[in-house]
């Protein structure tokens, strides 16, 4: 089978002189994929020239005359630029001419059209971003991280759903051990979301393993870390930030003498190594979760080599089949997450009017 | 001036072996210091005898019968244990025979009767936990750390004039800069009490300067940062997870085999350099803030090293004048503040009735 990806390659900080790289390495490493490369045509066809690619039958182009700009607020990218390459990528994944969709572009205005046009799961309120955090024996996927704030007790239940759908197709795991990010790992700790969240979870048929703490993520003590996007957002810029000054404290320690530079010289092989394996750019690519298709975001800063590894996540994604696998979770799920939604007298399954994204997205950075 | 503290000497996971150790070894470093050993008198004259410290003027032990074990409920430390070495420890404080007081017990607790002893200042309704985080120019001091869920926009306006105190005592900054924790820079960003909360502070006279995201923390974008208790708790765990993962990394990497061990070896100064910039034990020792005394929080499973650098925290602290600074710059602006609760409905700024810990302190991990 061939995994049949869309590319939005005018998005992120760099646009196609990053994304179309990307995409040129990947099909070239990856016999069985077709990246569908939507954009400008020029600018495009430019850098497949550059790189002797204009003839590769793994790509083909896809025209869209419009781009959502990093800081365009979300009702531009939903209401004006309806040929942007965002859109027209998005598009082709509804009309099932693709499986996935990959964009750096900005993520509010990414999670709003996503919504529009490729509509949510039944039993899913709110969609989430989910990322996977390295760990020592592999990955902790953690979610929402940032595309709601302010989240009640069933949307936590969703994604805790979905969380354990995503790592079940992914990791092979039969019932990922799941838990909720917390300030402590007793039940009568936390806000009063987290504690009914936490009443929800353990009534489900979820392998729910209680509350976890923030040092537990790269630990790796459970497979999904459930939060609100709030929480989570914070908790990854944190640990890029942590991580930045680490990596400059390094360089500066090294670079100090010729003496220094002599000794990280010595210890080249280990620091390459060190470097290699911390390198955040092999982690890029979160994945947009419960929509009807899958949606990949890439980090806005993303380079030719970040973009890579996001696109090979869609990849990996739809080889796995986790939208179908999250689906049919969902709809064996619907009874107990209808319940808890009714309970929170929340709105109910039913998806938000065309056009009109839900207001948590005016909370989204457009940067993120 | 002597600087008269007292020590919380069974609080932590290791008790009166470390504690007493870091006094002794304190005082003999600050000869204007002098520390009340609190707790049970044997187990403190056997660590004073065993460093030949039992005559030292500057050392004096007070007898405490009871000790808040780490895993007491708020409740027993707060009713039942009336003669605990914490209990003692704050009471000597609030008598004012001493101006700080130092311990490593249990967070909830040691809130809980710290409000019930020293009651919080005027125009304070909660207290909050503020930690010094390291950046490239100095320190960012955050706050909340764990001490209050779910915060009203008028908390964390509090907690906003408890940071310009402290900074401006501390670092001798005239209007140290301060930033909210968001998940994005622009004013439409957060949730609902965020953005209020960004109100109030525009409308004070504190050097506000918006919003500011986790990687902020490490950059030292601003001096001080305000959040929720739940999602600093979370940004301050998630720190040490990651920051011992890599740790961990470049352990393994370097002790891979004997030619990577040569290459420590070789690299050796700069890898001890490196290891002693980013000790986190330097940077133990949390300040209480907005109780009518100082109190400074040590981690549970400090070592004697780091236990002494919460001394040396409480100590400056006091040296610098930090809770008179407070309590006057709390008048200063006590008509906004008071507005502010008003406005938000909150119970203004009478303190809860004797001996019924507010709310939030149900939150904390006694752990923590």
């Amino acid at each position: 089978m061939t995994v049949k990806l869309t590319i939005d390659c005018m998005g992120g900080d760099h646009g196609p002189s990053v994304t179309v790289p990307a995409a040129v390495h990947f099909v070239r490493a990856h016999p069985d994929a077709h990246l569908m490369l939507v954009g400008v045509e020029t600018a495009i066809r430019a850098q497949l020239k550059k790189l002797k690619a204009l003839d590769d039958p793994a790509l083909s182009v896809v025209a869209a005359t419009e781009v959502v700009a990093m800081d365009d607020p979300v009702e531009v990218a939903l209401r004006k630029k309806k040929d942007s390459s965002m859109r027209v990528a998005l598009n082709r994944v509804k009309d099932g001419e693709a499986q996935a969709c990959i964009s750096a572009g900005n993520t509010g205005a990414l999670m709003a059209v996503s919504r529009y046009v490729l509509k949510t799961l039944p039993g899913i309120e709110r969609p989430a971003i989910a990322f996977a955090m390295p760990n020592p024996h592999g990955y902790t996927t953690m979610l929402d991280l940032g595309a709601n704030v302010d989240c009640g007790p069933q949307h936590l239940l969703q994604f805790a759903e979905m969380g354990h759908a995503l790592v079940s197709a992914l990791e092979g795991k039969e019932r990922p051990s799941i838990a909720l990010l917390n300030i402590g790992e007793e039940v009568i700790k936390g806000n009063e979301t987290i504690k009914r969240a936490g009443e929800l979870l353990r009534a489900s048929t979820l392998n729910f393993r209680g509350n976890v703490e923030g040092n537990d993520i790269y630990k790796g003590t459970v497979d999904v870390i459930v939060c609100d996007g709030f929480v989570g957002n914070v908790a990854l810029k944190t640990s890029e930030g942590l991580a930045q000054i680490l990596a400059d404290i390094i360089k500066e320690e090294f670079g100090r003498s010729w003496l220094t530079k002599l000794m990280a010289l010595a210890a080249l092989p280990v620091l390459s190594r060190f470097k290699k394996r911390v390198d955040y750019r092999q982690y890029n690519g979160a994945a947009l979760l419960g929509l009807r298709s899958l949606v990949i975001k890439s980090h806005g800063s993303a380079d030719a080599y970040a973009f890579e590894w996001a696109i090979k996540r869609g990849y990996d994604a739809v080889k796995n089949g986790v939208v179908e696998r999250l689906a049919r979770a969902m709809e064996e799920n619907a009874a107990p997450l209808e319940q808890a939604a009714r309970e929170a007298g929340g709105a109910g399954f039913a998806s938000p009017a065309a056009g009109q994204p839900a207001e948590p997205y005016a909370a989204l950075s457009p940067k993120a």
